[in-house]
């Protein structure tokens, strides 16, 4: 921290670079990317930017708004865009948290970073011993109340009747649902936003349409919503949304039924996953995201975390106490979560074997 | 504005769409852009990166930052990237901005926008009647001290020594050099950061780099002052630099003398449009910069504005009353200043037989 840092600030975490290991070639299971590439024409829509770079990119994301308003059967009005869902979430926590953020104990890890950054008071709601979320107690919060649906690290989605329920029992603060990983399973509530004024739906292009790389995020929600966003994104950074990324994202909507599919194919291979491991002794959330968070009695979650690494396998675990015990692992490919399957039944066998050697 | 914005909101300015009428094409000259696309590497860049959006950008674009401190003589760590500099003069208000904000009465006009939305004190000093400076009123500023050089608006620079002699002079506060414009032939302060760690020079990929459809800005300074930006992008959007314009932006500093070029066409070009502007009665600043500030004492600034318009061609007009009697000219190729001259020129005549049948 230099000695002219503002003293707002120097309460924010220091920065922990995330893991990118370049030693070896890595099945990488670790940061809840899509295993398939961008669909044909998202290539040949970036390749016609490149040589349009010179000009500034549509502040407006006019085409791309409408393209996603369609989609989703709203008005372009009710769509916000961003650099990646992260920046539409710190927009949200500086437009709608003045009353302070009620969020689960369990549950994305930027949530608390957010508040922190705006000073807002954030409090938690425990999450029962399964992971799962009591929806009454996020009723009459009076203040902003910020759900991962699914919830980020386990996967557990709450039906759309809760979150309507949720929704209607905080009229005067706004509900904001995290949907980064709906597109796997779970329910959106972005029909919802059509009669409730105070819900605003946040979802990515990052794990369902094959695009972290690219920082696409957006948000549906009533156009006064949309307008308070949009006014904060105009103080900062009107044009955050690069040319190569609006046409990446344009091109991906002409072709859904490719991410259909690939959605469709990480269930099969989520069900494919979670059977091997529950075969295994793992216990494993009720996970509709690409990804499972598993724990084994046999092997504690930070263990199996380094030898699959030694094996050229990252997965996640978590510096979390109630997630110490368990790993989150992607759904990549049939291919690569049936080497993961092989890679823990050998680190059981041996840990098994380890085991008897000590009894002895 | 909902009922739902944080009352710390509530003072943004609305957002106005900026110009992009699309009735006809435009000779674009109102935005500061290149008139040249990127390089041709750029475009095997960006479409190799096509493929391989599915994974997430490396948060720390290592690879970039240490070209970008090989391109400037400097070390990694003195170099913060983010989404264009507009994002980063954001930061920096925030990180630096404490103590308050001074700056030229005529400038950027996004750096009160900045210290609205963070509510830090906003002071400006008087520029000349000729729009200069005078670097001693930023002496013993007491507060953050930001200066575009060349200035917005006018494209006057300052020296290397005055802009020292500003930085020796607040010692307790950041000077913050917004060198957008600084490869049109000004002085960069570049090597004044290794001395001095109060300085922070921000320069972006829009303007020489022809890059303002990627959105890349940097920032050189103090690894403290740049570890400080680094936290506040850490805390808002790690993954704020996507793949493509990471790639686009290596691509582009590997063919610099492509960009170095360009650069001094559009110096040539400058002059060019200088001088036939000047013949037709026009006064412009001395700017260093890829525009100018034109005025001429038979067509006001807006009604020059307006009338190039209703001929194909786009120039920038302030609402500012100071600069109400001027037009701010991007310098584009030179066939689009040779296009831009004649209109003018018939402009004028129009405008002087006008003058003579109300004189009647």
């Amino acid at each position: 921290m230099s000695r002219f840092f503002s003293s707002r600030c120097a309460g924010l975490p220091a920065y922990v670079p995330g893991e990118q290991p370049q030693d070896q070639p890595y099945i990488k299971l670790n940061t809840n990317e899509s295993p398939y590439p961008p669909s044909p024409g998202v290539l040949a829509a970036v390749t016609a930017q490149a040589e349009k770079l010179c000009l500034y990119p549509d502040p407006d994301a006019g085409a791309l708004r409408a393209a996603l308003a369609r989609a989703y059967g709203v008005e372009p009005e009710n769509v916000f865009l961003s650099n990646g869902s992260d920046d539409i979430l710190n927009f949200a926590f500086l437009a709608f948290g003045e009353a302070g953020v009620l969020a689960p104990a369990v549950t994305y890890g930027f949530y608390p970073v957010y508040a922190a950054l705006h000073h807002l008071d954030y409090r938690t709601a425990a999450v029962n011993g399964d992971f799962s979320l009591n929806p009454e107690e996020y009723h009459g919060a009076g203040r902003m109340v910020v759900l991962a649906n699914p919830n980020a690290q386990t996967g557990i989605a709450l039906g759309l009747e809760a979150v309507e329920g949720i929704v209607r029992a905080n009229p005067g603060h706004v509900v904001l649902v995290d949907e980064a990983y709906v597109d796997f399973g779970a329910q959106s509530a972005v029909e919802l936003t059509k009669r409730y004024d105070n819900l605003l739906v946040v979802q990515t292009f990052s794990k369902s349409r094959s695009m972290a790389g690219a920082r696409l995020g957006f948000a549906v929600g009533d156009r006064g919503l949309v307008d308070d966003l949009r006014r904060i994104q105009y103080a900062t950074n009107p044009y955050n949304l690069n040319r190569m990324t609006q046409a990446a994202a344009l091109a991906a909507l002409a072709e859904q039924s490719y991410y259909d599919e690939n959605c469709r194919r990480i269930q099969e291979t989520r069900a494919y996953t979670r059977n091997a491991l529950e075969a295994l002794g793992f216990t494993c959330t009720d996970s509709l995201a690409n990804f499972l968070l598993a724990s084994s009695p046999e092997l504690p979650g930070g263990q199996l975390y380094r030898r699959l690494k030694e094996r050229g396998i990252l997965v996640r675990h978590f510096s979390d106490e109630r997630l110490e015990d368990w790993v989150r692992i992607t759904i990549g490919t049939r291919n690569q979560m049936e080497a993961l399957a092989a890679a823990v039944a050998d680190l059981l066998a041996i840990a098994r074997e380890e085991a008897a050697y000590a009894a002895r």
